[in-house]
């Protein structure tokens, strides 16, 4: 795109020019996400705070799942991240999650990012980061592709393990989970998900 | 105690009196528990740090164990928490550790301050909370007490379940763990932890 696009949408006197406009969407994404949750925050809202035309946020950031990979700054796209786990059996769903979760995590250049989210985990962002990045876009499409009963208590369980092994691991570094090679730490972990995520729930 | 009797003890001219010399040495354990380690930091480097004669730690705050208990202000003492999960079957560990730990966090009185220790888990204290606390100890006692094989690797799986449980239902406030009934967090948790205190771990 060019400034002069950007421009014929910007509105109330704001300098025409593509970084301030959309720096500005961005900032507007992150507050809204953050106070109201993504799930009630449309794109129209974050227009509307920006002072934009709500086509001017499609055109520079696409859809709302988009922005909100954008906003987080991760350095993985979840949708693009879970694709192996929805393809393939449910029988082996478990394991596959934690080697693709594993293989972000033990790269650093997206570990680094991630464990800044994770650490914020009390503030606005870190909880966008478990409830609509963990919970909503990387856990989100397992329930229908596999047409599992009670998603959100599954997926609940499995965030619950996935939480834990993060901090332990990666946040804290205790020992021997932290130094635990990847295919150890999948043979611990993945019969632990896949009771979550396919196996008997206790009757409430 | 008196007043005299802790002023027998104050070196360096501080003022006899028990208020700042209580408060010093909580100060000084807190920072080299802290920048330490629980295990690197001896009594007498507290007592030497807080410009006071090691017997005076003993006097006022009993074993090093205490005064951990009170240099985190802890609600409860892990110590007096744990003993009901040591006290019975290794079959059954699984579920009196779930109970015991939902017991305590589940409680208002103990949660809020317990929350404030994990939500600042990547703080000196938060971390204190969970390596020597946590892992130290309230889950330390259970290998040595059932003769566990890998008591640390165990233990550090166990520890990576529950946090992640802390983070889901009291941190984040994550539906339905959230409001989930105390006895189907048990039924549905007891057999992840019972599997990592005893069964059998995957070969490395």
């Amino acid at each position: 795109m060019t400034n002069s696009e950007a421009g014929r949408t910007s509105i109330r006197g704001r300098r025409p020019g593509a970084p301030d406009t959309r720096a500005q969407i961005l900032a507007s994404a992150r507050a809204l996400f953050a106070s109201r949750g993504f799930g009630s925050t449309s794109v129209r809202a974050i227009a509307a705070d920006a002072h934009v035309d709500p086509s001017l946020v499609h055109h520079y950031f696409g859809s709302k799942d988009d922005l909100f990979v954008a906003a987080l700054e991760l350095p993985v796209d979840p949708r693009v991240v879970i694709q192996p786990v929805l393809e393939g059996d449910l029988e082996g769903a478990g394991e596959r999650l934690l080697r693709v979760f594993l293989s972000v995590w033990d790269d650093e250049k997206a570990r680094l990012p991630l464990l800044g989210l994770v650490r914020g985990v009390v503030d606005p962002k870190g909880q966008q980061f478990v409830r609509d990045g963990l919970l909503g876009m990387v856990l989100g499409p397992i329930g229908p592709a596999f047409h599992l009963d009670e998603p959100q208590r599954r997926m609940a369980l499995v965030a619950s393990q996935m939480i834990g092994l993060v901090m332990l691991r990666y946040v804290l570094e205790v020992e021997p989970l932290a130094s635990m090679e990847t295919d150890l730490v999948v043979a611990t972990y993945a019969p632990t998900l896949q009771r979550y995520l396919a196996g008997p729930l206790p009757a409430s």
